[in-house]
């Protein structure tokens, strides 16, 4: 059986070695994430298991099985920069947990192949680039694109990676890693208040929301904020401003839809003068891909709507955008199931963050995951929480989990 | 009489002689500006008056008349970096043909004294602080707060000015140039649309306008853009739009008001997150003392309504500010007369701008200005721009008002 005290025990223990008064600091491509990495292989040391990273830095502890067919459980051991304690390494360190469960439930020989996945990268804090072991694995790496990315040293990410013994030109081996990969599961704190708002310990995530993410400009013409009346403005604020507060109404069609502007630029930005130019950034996320579809049409026409009534102009650039994973529905239902045996409620969500899972099943392996609880909603901060008793309920359903997905497996 | 095609002759000398292919650059206490003022000195020379330069770097052209009562005329030279060939000097070289006239009409000895002032630094384009030289002459100079302001290359004020050749501690003795003034005249570009918008070459300026200058900030919650729910959300940006979009109906209530929030900051900033902390910056101007007051009370009304509505919270601090200074009125009068003369069309406006003769009202001196045609109400800038038949209007209606200017001094 499972300890989730234990768990917890060990997630104060990887927090006092790798987090400072700052909070976490398991960076990844550094020294105190191969310390992390490296302290988690004197948890494994016992297991009856292999240990190997593929050619993306995702390490692999493999506990083999009678099938070779494989259920596979992670998360990520690296952080932001002044991150919490829990973001990634509660899906590691509860993932171990199970996988310990099965060694000794099975004598070291489960039913099916146990497989436990550090991803390497997740966060992309340190070269702007999230999910970057998941995606080799997946083979939707962008080599040429990410090669040349450089840290605030400008170091670039290429020679990074080489230094903690990984090619990026070998990222396509990483792919091998989906041999008889049969599903995937993963528990991460929920970054978010839904559950909390709910007084509800634990939820099934449907899949990863689509992310439309653009900049957009509107110019107007800046003028002196003394001698130039109301009504001959142009002002690029103005029409900025309506976008902003249009952006309610339109995520409100759809009930889990979000629009955030995040940042807004003035030029030339000084007190006394009307915005001549406002930069904005929009990002949209919604798990349907027509309404998504439908959340950027409405922005769109709206900011040009709006432009013309303050008699500027509008241009949109895509900075970056990704089609909403739905999780497995099958393996959704198993883990609602798993959730209400040890809590006796549930709540079925999206999530709003991508995470390597949505990787996986974007490859084709069955996938889904278990949210816990986040205090506040507060991650990527040295404050993210959440309660004791929820992450203990986590590790639990997380472990009920699996074992319904291994007899799923058995069963296919 | 007065030439006016000369004037307009002589600027475009002195734009040759200190623009670049970006502008003007007679930044004050620059190379450039002490050049045009050496260039100001070869335009004097067959002139029967004296000339110096008071303890605040103004430079007074006095051609002394049958009574010590003094009419003074006068801008400045100075500009911001690349700005335009009007601006200041339009004044200056204008109010120098009035000056020729005078001398040649009564012989050098007009029955009042006739003075010209170069004002040193209304731009405050270098350290940030406008009206710098006829301030010291109203007293109204703030030297402790002023003599440690630096430039961007770290050049103290207080050094800047003593290189060429002014002591700040010696302001207050620019004062002793208001004995005998009797009335002070300044014709100057609109540097706002308003006389284009009329087709009206001319303009009557009834007084500047009083200025409210806040910082205002809105603070929520900073939150993940894909992980909180809108209705969740405490986000600072909304606040500050609202307030952006609610100075117009505010504005509204007075017909020359303007409020203008020139510079909106956001963080963190990112195109995911949720603005947890929202800087603006609001200006408001108006010419009625009392109009302002109420525009700045339904302003910081309307900012704390918001910021409770969006749970967000809202501080207020006063980066400036300045009453209304309104010009003589009889003055006023004797403007548009000689606008009337000259045109056949006049309209009295308030500026918006601060100028120089602001200071010179404050401290008593009877005052007036008179604005002409600024195309597409742009100035600060290469294109700044009027039309050459407007402009030597302007000097034709200032001749006529500076003779009447006499008769009213003499009639006091």
């Amino acid at each position: 059986m499972p300890d989730p005290k234990r768990t917890i025990a060990e997630l104060k223990e990887l927090r006092a070695l790798t987090a400072d008064e700052n909070g976490a600091q398991r960076v990844a491509w550094t020294d105190t994430w191969l310390k992390a990495r490296d302290w988690f292989t004197t948890k494994i040391a016992d297991l009856p298991v292999e240990d190997h990273k593929d050619a993306a830095g995702n390490r692999w502890i493999t506990l083999r099985g009678d099938s070779e067919k494989a259920l596979i459980l992670g998360s990520h051991l690296d952080s932001v920069p002044n991150g919490g304690w829990l973001d990634g390494c509660l899906g590691v360190m509860s993932a171990l947990e199970v996988l310990r469960g099965f060694a000794e439930k099975y004598n070291g020989k489960p039913p099916v192949t146990i497989r436990l996945v550090d991803w390497a990268d997740e966060e992309g804090a340190r070269f702007g680039r999230s999910l970057l072991g998941s995606s080799a694995f997946a083979g939707t790496a962008t080599i040429e694109a990410d090669r040349g990315r450089t840290d605030k040293d400008g170091i670039r990410l290429e020679d990074a990676l080489r230094r903690c013994g990984v090619e990026i030109d070998r990222f396509p081996d990483a792919q091998k890693e989906q041999d008889n990969a049969a599903a995937y599961l993963e528990l991460h704190i929920e970054q978010g208040p839904v559950l909390e708002s709910m007084g509800l310990p634990l939820g099934v995530v449907l899949g990863t929301k689509g992310v439309e993410r653009h900049a957009i400009a509107f110019t107007g013409q800046e003028a002196h904020s003394g001698s130039t009346p109301m009504r001959s403005r142009r002002d690029a604020l103005a029409a900025a401003a309506r976008l902003a507060l249009e952006l309610r109404p339109i995520a409100a069609r759809y009930p889990d839809a979000v629009c955030t502007m995040g940042s807004v630029k003035t030029y030339p930005g000084i007190v006394t003068a009307v915005v001549g130019r406002c930069e904005t950034t929009l990002d949209q996320r919604d798990l349907d891909v027509d309404a998504l579809a439908e959340l950027y049409r409405l922005a769109r026409e709206a900011s040009e709507r709006f432009a013309l009534q303050e008699r500027c102009t509008v241009e949109w650039s895509k900075i970056w955008s990704i089609e909403p994973v739905p999780f497995n529905l099958e393996l959704v239902d198993l883990c609602e199931a798993a959730i209400l045996e040890t809590t006796g409620y549930v709540h079925r969500l999206p999530s709003g963050p991508l995470h390597d899972a949505a990787e996986v099943q974007r490859c084709g392996i069955p996938s889904v995951m278990m949210f816990v609880q986040s205090l506040k909603g507060i991650s990527h901060n040295k404050i993210e929480d959440s309660k004791e008793e929820h992450l203990e309920l986590a590790v639990e359903a997380l472990d009920r989990l699996a074992a319904k997905t291994v007899d799923w497996i058995l069963s296919q």
